[in-house]
Parts: structure tokens; sequence; C-alpha cells
């Protein structure tokens, strides 16, 4: 069996948010009781990621780091006509990825207790970004 | 066909522990010929990686570079109370990923010559680490 | 249903090579309609990411802030008997990624409207790099 659908999630600019529950509720509505999930993100400025979902400061740092390591209008770079955060935010959603494959068993997600789902927008601008959840099994 | 299996491994803090073997033998027994394998780890602090699995400098020089690049006890953390270690096993975790994806053909895992399935631990005590394997094929 | 097929592409040395169109004919010939597209690569010092496919000058930064990042022949790596730029390689692959996921849909890669399939050459040296791409779906 498989199912496969299309949201589409509004950020607010730069930072993490949480859609595990999105997630869920396909899987449930699936009827998919064991098999795999899927999440992908049709984009190349924002990025999926798993991530701690216990104490909010986890995000606040992990965005700190990496807006340490990648810096906006870093002075390598030379596709800058879009604005100092575009190239940065390619090279971030390189780095953590497009795509979250997560286990489905006994009809749900099988994250580990602080595990979470993250769409992480990359652009300081509010985007509409796309997302295609796919779940393969019986 | 789809065959799904938790396996538990016990770490002995920072560093990387092969588990191909594993993986084949669960394939192996799922008597599934051409698929696909996800390698699930349920946890935010470790992670998996398919690295070279030849010369052990290379696992060395790896966790090398990302103690240097990710380093513990750094001030731009504040998600510090489980220790120095817990902020940077996270973001490494995050770098790293939480799932492989592996084809499968004849029965086998169809790694190249010189990959091998690790998991990664990030944490400097030891943990116990569930992983999910999930075959799918036929 | 399941398709699987191993390609062979030729590399010029370090740098990104597109090859959504191999993929997306490998899709087509399999006749599946909705599912899953894995792109797998055999080896240890290249990897697979999707990246911006419009403007050139996102590859070559992103080769730039790389190269920056993990800089050939840092003192830091022991493994270097097959040259200064071999475990850069491994750091490189490990960071991001072997295995790419990517749904199908209506018989095409549900790619979005930016996103290119890449093959990143991380030796300086040309190479031959196998890559099995698997699809399953109805």
């Amino acid at each position: 069996m498989i199912c496969q659908e299309t949201i589409t999630l509004r950020t607010k600019g730069r930072g993490t948010f949480e859609f595990s529950a999105e997630v869920e509720r396909i899987i449930s509505n699936s009827g998919i009781k064991k098999g795999l999930c899927n999440v992908f993100i049709q984009h190349t400025s924002a990025s999926l990621i798993l991530c701690e979902n216990a104490d909010p400061a986890v995000r606040k740092d992990l965005e700190a780091f990496m807006s340490h390591m990648v810096p906006d209008g870093d002075p390598l770079f030379r596709h800058t006509t879009e604005g100092p955060d575009d190239m940065p935010a390619h090279v971030r959603s390189v780095l953590t990825g497009s795509s979250l494959l997560v286990p489905v068993s006994n009809c749900c997600c099988a994250l580990g207790t602080w595990q979470g789902i993250y769409l992480w927008e990359h652009r300081h601008a509010p985007h509409e970004r796309h997302i295609v959840v796919t779940i393969y099994g019986d």
C-alpha cells in the first residue's frame, strides 16, 4: 500500500518549526500499520531535520551554531543577487538535507522519545514550503 | 514484503562502531532479495553514517575533525544542563543524520567495497541506542 | 513493483555533476507512477546532493565553502597515504551523504522547480562512480 500527500507550511522566516503531528495525522489516515514514511521538501533554501523536541534552547543553539558556521554575507559567496542569506540558505540545506525517512510501527511514526520532525527555514523572509509525504507499507 | 526489527547497541562512549554485519544478518533473515533497507536511530545525540571501513585512522580523523568543528563546551551554547558534550551531540547528529537507506540486491546490502554502516555515539558516556531496521522488497 | 538499476558516472575530478535526467529516464522506464526513488552511491569519497540547479554560481560557492571548511592537507589528518584530498573527501562525504530519497508522482521525480540531483566528486582525480537507483511503487 502506498499513500502520498503534499502539504504546505508557511514559515515565519529563519528558524525551526515542528510538524511531527501533521506527519502523524497523514500516517494515521493512510491506515498503514508497518512500513516507512518519507518526508521530502521541494526547496533548496529550507531543510528537514530530526531534532530534540523537549528544550527549545536546543533549536536556538542549533541556529546560533549554524549562523556562525555559515555566516550571512560571507565574502566567499558570489551568488548574492537574492540577498546575503540566500547562498548560506543553499549551503545550510545541503548540509542538513531535504528528505527524511522514518519507520512506521503500530500505525505510528516510530520516533524516539525526544525526536521531533522539523522544517528548518533558512531564509529570513517568510516562505510557503511544499512538502511531499509518502508512506509505504502494509 | 516488509520486515522490521529493533536492535539495541551498547556504546562505549564517543566514537564510531560498525554494525554492518548485524544489518546483513537481518536482511538475510528477511528472505528479501531485492529492495531497500532503512536503518533508523531513535536518538538525538547519536547518528548513523556510511564510512570507509578499511583504515581505522579514517574514523579517528573524522572524530578529530568533528570535535574541532563542534567543540565541547562552546560558549555559544545555552543548553548545558546535561554537560558540555550534550548540545554538541545534538548538532553533530543533525549534521550527520539519523537515518540511512541502502539498496538490497541479491539478498545482500549493496554497499560499496569500502563502505561500512556505523553508529556514531556523540556523548562521552556509554549509552544504549535503539535502532529500527526496516527492509522492503521482493 | 520494484525496479533497480546500477549506472556508472565518470567524473572529471572535484566538482558537482547533475544527473537528474538520467534518474528521470530510469523512473520513466520503470513504469512506476507513484512511489519513491532511492539514489545511492557506493563510494566514500563522493556524495549525492539535491541543490539549486539554475545559477551555476551556487555550486561554485558551495565548493568554495566546503574547501574552506574541510581544507585539503589539514594537519589534523593522519590518513594521508592516498593524498591530501583523500581524508577531506571522506569527511565531505559523511557531511553531505551517500543516499537520496525522492518521491515519484505522476511517473516523474517530484523535485521542486529549482532542485537538481548532483553527484559531488570530492577527489581531484577523475573517478568512475557506481550509483544504484531503486524505485518502489505502483
